[in-house]
């Protein structure tokens, strides 16, 4: 009877830890569709909203931010990223992207993978659609047999002095 | 007289307006000073800050963010204006930048100097040395015979249908 | 009897098939090495060549090219793609690619596997080391998940009409 | 009459070396129209077209190659100058760039700028139209105030230990 409680008392605090974590969810890809609104995105007309999740709870929004040189733009999950890292934040534990697509789930380009990847390979990603559903991967799913700085480290040590 | 005193007067004013931008230009200054701070630059060890003003006097401020893939990192001023972008600003009156580069005015790289011509070639740029000094120059200076959003409306009306 | 002499034959034709495959990237991965070569990275002492096999069976070799600005460069990947590009292909079978880490097999950036994909996601790479020894992978598992031209297709018709 | 002869002789000359010029740009122009064929450029509807001429005279073309994440291609210019690199060339004397533009000279944009800066600020630039009309300028024009590999060197040894 003893075992029986404790394993049903395990089983409400699991459900709870579920919940608790799809509302935090939920909210931040609330933030992630809002950020959206804010988008620069006169050539592609595509927008897209990002919000990241830092260690201590706080969250920074980004938006897609194009050029005129195409090349030149910058993504909504860069944006965030940077804005982060400018006010002091290295430490990231999820990022919520959205985009006005309802059929597919919006995904980040290789570019801010790799540029997610800089900051650890073990944090949420949240792929979302319009009316809040969603996909989770982590950053190192999205991005198999990548390289991080502690590679770059190791990289040098082995390079031929040939410069 | 009365001429001379209306000169005194305008002499004064212009003096007054004077040290105010001047003293509105080593605040932004310090800004960007106090971001470089922040610079994530692990493979240059080269620290840049960027603090943007827009035109109802927020500031924005920016450092460097590196990537192990050297090419997609993202400079100080991009950081600073897709932040700004990203909460709903769109409209600038100056970026101050600053590096540790004690010898040198800190410079935009032609990247960034487009960045900032896609919302205007008529803002003023001040590219600055630890000690507070500066250069100033407008975007339009730094980056002649430009094409920004207005052109590529333009240019699409004249291109042949061969698409 | 005739029958294990065609299992037999089926046998050797299958060998043939692998020792020609492995034949190909061996060749493909000895082009990569060289362009190496040529490599201009002042800044970051990290040679990368690649060789991109195109449907006909034309090699184009790429390096990589830094940059002052370091986020300004293009990698080995990018080069030869884009060169390929420029004389009329944008049909790949195949990349190699190598560097000079003897530990570790070289993998493409986040922006390169984007820029592969978006000829296709069913086209090997090659991560390579030195000696030649090699990893096989499909543009596709290096970038699960991606978006490529089609989605953009798919992505334009269900945006709201909000700009 | 002898001076006048001579005088004579140095107009041939001069008129002979303007005119040799002349053909040289409008030669290289030529491969830069022909070059805009090859432009994968789906997004934009924008094609470019680049030519460089090197030292020997050896020309490399190049068309911009855009992506379906917009930040992630590359412009006709980077194309150009990244396959002359990958072949050996860091010695370049003039770069032609054309676009469909009939109303407006094509001019390249502040990447492509920095990227052409990196191999020296005193080369030309022939921004055209479809009709083979030119503009001439040099790169350190197009980007003034610029820094380059050489300026990298001195600020690595002014910033102060402070990583
Ligand atoms: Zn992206
Ligand atoms: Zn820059
Ligand atoms: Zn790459
Ligand atoms: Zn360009």
């Amino acid at each position: 009877m003893g075992d029986l409680q404790i394993i049903d008392e395990v089983g409400h605090d699991a459900a709870d830890r579920l919940n608790g974590h799809l509302a935090e969810v939920k909210e931040l890809i609330g933030r992630s569709l809002e950020a959206k609104k804010f988008a620069y995105c006169p050539y592609s007309k595509f927008r897209v909203g990002a919000a990241l999740l830092t260690h201590d709870g706080t969250v920074f929004t980004g938006c897609n931010v194009e050029n005129a040189c195409f090349c030149l733009g910058i993504c909504a999950e860069r944006t965030a990223i940077s804005k982060a890292v400018s006010e002091g934040y290295r430490d990231f534990k999820a990022i919520a992207i959205s985009s006005d697509m309802c059929e597919q789930f919006i995904s980040p380009c290789g570019g801010c993978r790799q540029f997610m990847r800089e900051f650890g390979a073990n944090w949420d990603v949240y792929l979302s659609k319009p009316d809040g559903s969603h996909v989770e991967m982590r950053v190192g799913d999205l991005l198999p047999a990548s390289f991080g700085p502690e590679d770059l480290k190791v990289k040098k040590s082995n390079i031929m002095n040939e410069f």
